[in-house]
């Protein structure tokens, strides 16, 4: 099938910042074969959309997320962290089903294809349901089991993560890209991470880990071992892998001699779940300068509360902003190239641009409403005032997943009415374990 | 007429934070007759909106605006603010016919009663047109024309605004407050306030000003005048009548002698616009701690790029806990009272809460899509998870703007076509110029 989606505004992302106006797309097999001025391809195609009030981009990558957690969205929102994980969030982990991962992922899948992302980096556990779900649903996911090393069989998990990368290599059509997934140096000690560096390298797996997230962190690996968490994970061999390193917060001035080593990956930054949280703001300025690929990400919906991936191009330009106190400090182009080129550098997919060539993964955006007229500038209105409701078409891979609002792939109304249902049960067992039920 | 709407959930945001689950609302002719329980009430009605999906809440209320500045939305983004206002902003206003003012201030208007907004004060020029689209959208208006008190005839255009005041007092049905607009101390001297404050005194209005937006205005007070911007307002006599501070970023506990003798009024928080340009945070906590109101508001468009209340609420929690660097500094239900009761202590006005005998001003948001479900906790819902997007009604006056998605009072198709067309042209007019045309 040969598709074109023509638009009022084309933003290709390409590396000389094309913009059509208007444009069009032309794919066909999941590959990208023309995009110019909305006349510039005449060929014949199977479908045509005609999208005159739209911005068409790149799919948004979103770098950093626990899908599944969607399912918790919202449960225990402004405790304090160590509060939040031990008294809310992992009791009622401890009650997740293999299906409620299932039913949480494609939940989350949902709300993502609704506001124009196109895939997702992910770390959890009961993996296999969350591969099943991205499978479904129709998105990218690099996914990762999260692996801890210290007290449970660390080297179970990860023998099993290999094996799944093994697995899911074959199975995932190309859309499913296996990591390895350590949790972060305060859940794996550095031996532990040794070893999942050489299972990587063995095996040409790239890793997903939580570095430099919170202050606490970085003064209690200083306590520990005398070292920050990136070079925690420079000396324990990671950064001779990509990694994706999620967050990234605290990371300083001193931990450039190790970072600037990393062949491949980049950094991810949670504005939204980072501020919510109180981590702090990521120094971009610094990571630009070295040249270090900085993509963003949501976080779990436990703390980040959405996966709409607009909030978080918005926060990370007023969090820079407002770090540096300058207006100009990081534009609205920065953060749609973070949302795009960003995340897929650091994810090591050709993807994020529209370009001949480059995958058919893109969106089209509702430019005609309230809050997207006048049309001074395509990219402030995409960036600082579109929302993840204003994106009406989302293609991945060449296929229609969001058509003129509709979820084409799954029945959402069918995974939003069993999500509530869950919920609601699953707040019954936690409340009746809070009364001695 | 007698109407009632029948939610999921009311959130009163009564001085007991009363939820009804499911809930009704029940109003005439503007005002609230009862709150309860869905089946609370079986008196009958005119019309009755059953809505058994939708979180019903106070209507929010928009504490700092330019609305007709909604024309220039998106214009000259992540420009240094002296250029900024110098090369983009000022150059266009120039141009601004009151055609344009009254054009501005409806696409301003629809997007409001879209995302949930039933009032706002607001800042700008040509005030009679911004009273008319006021009066022609349905929403309330504090209006205000901004008084500049130096070069141009400061004196005249005080006198104005007193006729203005007295005209559309009479005029407005209650919905339009006019207030006296002097528009900061770097624009007005200290002599100049001092007129305002008693043409305020002598003719009871209100004022609105800005105050403490920038370091940089703080430093030229100091050096100019040996006194903060808070202090300037004080010994002027501004605060003998209630007075609306917008942004307030830049007040310290050294302000608290002279802010804590406000009569009225408070502090309008616009979070977004003070991060966009890098003035800053403002500092809730010692507000707090002093019982002075705080409200928030989005400032005008062409800074914040929308008008959406959620935005800010969901803003003001991110930077209040990255400001205390705790993620329980400041929570959603705070959140919440900020822009409905906070707002209105700030304008002294009786709604922002669902109570018997307050105004029929309510609004509500769909609950069941992927981004509002599970439901944990519907406050966290709402103000972490919805948008301006998800509200399906908004009341007014016990007068229904927004009636499941639609605009009831003016053509929106034609205000969006309009504003393209004249923004087009506005654009045309300046790269005209640019070039010497």
């Amino acid at each position: 099938m040969r598709y074109r989606l023509i638009g009022d505004y084309v933003l290709t992302m390409d590396d000389h910042a094309t913009i059509h106006h208007p444009g069009q797309v032309t794919w066909e097999d999941g590959v990208i074969l023309s995009v110019g001025p909305g006349d510039s391809d005449h060929s014949p195609v199977d479908q045509e959309i005609y999208a005159p009030d739209h911005l068409v981009l790149p799919g948004l990558l979103n770098g950093h997320n626990h899908a599944a957690m969607s399912l918790l969205r919202g449960m225990a929102d402004d405790s304090p962290l160590e509060e939040w994980l031990r008294q809310h969030i992992w009791p009622v982990e401890a009650k997740l089903t293999p299906d409620d991962i299932y039913l949480g992922t494609l939940l989350a899948a949902a709300e993502m294809i609704r506001s124009g992302t196109v895939g997702f980096a992910d770390m959890y556990f009961e993996v296999d349901r969350v591969a099943e779900a991205v499978r479904d649903s129709g998105l990218r996911g690099w996914i990762s089991r999260g692996l801890v090393g210290f007290d449970d069989p660390g080297e179970e998990k990860l023998a099993w993560s290999r094996e799944f990368a093994r697995r899911w290599r074959e199975r995932g059509d190309g859309r499913i890209v296996p990591m390895l997934g350590p949790h972060a140096p305060y859940t794996c000690p550095p031996a532990y991470l040794e070893k999942v560096a050489e299972a990587a390298r063995a095996d040409g797996l790239a890793v997903h880990i939580h570095l430099s997230e919170s202050p606490q962190e970085v003064r209690d690996m200083m306590r520990l071992y005398g070292k920050s968490p990136i070079q925690i994970a420079y000396d324990a061999g990671l950064f001779s892998v990509p990694t994706l390193i999620a967050h990234g917060v605290q990371i300083t001035e001193a931990d450039m001699p190790w970072l600037t080593r990393l062949t491949g990956g980049g950094v991810i930054a949670c504005p939204v779940s980072n501020a919510k949280l109180g981590n702090g703001i990521m120094p971009y300025r610094l990571l630009q300068e070295h040249r270090i690929p900085v993509g963003l990400g949501t976080d779990g919906a436990a703390s980040t509360n959405t996966l709409d991936m607009f909030q978080e191009m918005k926060a990370m330009a007023w969090m820079q902003k407002l770090q540096n106190q300058r207006p100009d400090a990081f534009t609205a182009y920065q953060a749609l190239w973070a949302a795009t080129r960003g995340t897929a550098a650091v994810l090591g997919h050709p993807g994020g641009q529209l370009t001949p060539g480059a995958p058919a993964d893109l969106i089209a955006v509702r430019g005609r409403s309230d809050h997207m007229v006048p049309e001074w500038d395509p990219v402030a209105n995409v960036v600082y005032a579109a929302v993840g409701a204003d994106v009406d078409y989302t293609v991945v891979n060449g296929e229609i997943l969001l058509a003129d609002g509709i979820i084409t792939r799954f029945d959402e109304m069918a995974v939003i009415k069993e999500a509530r249902d869950r919920g609601a049960a699953l707040k019954w067992l936690v409340e009746g374990e809070s009364h001695g039920i």
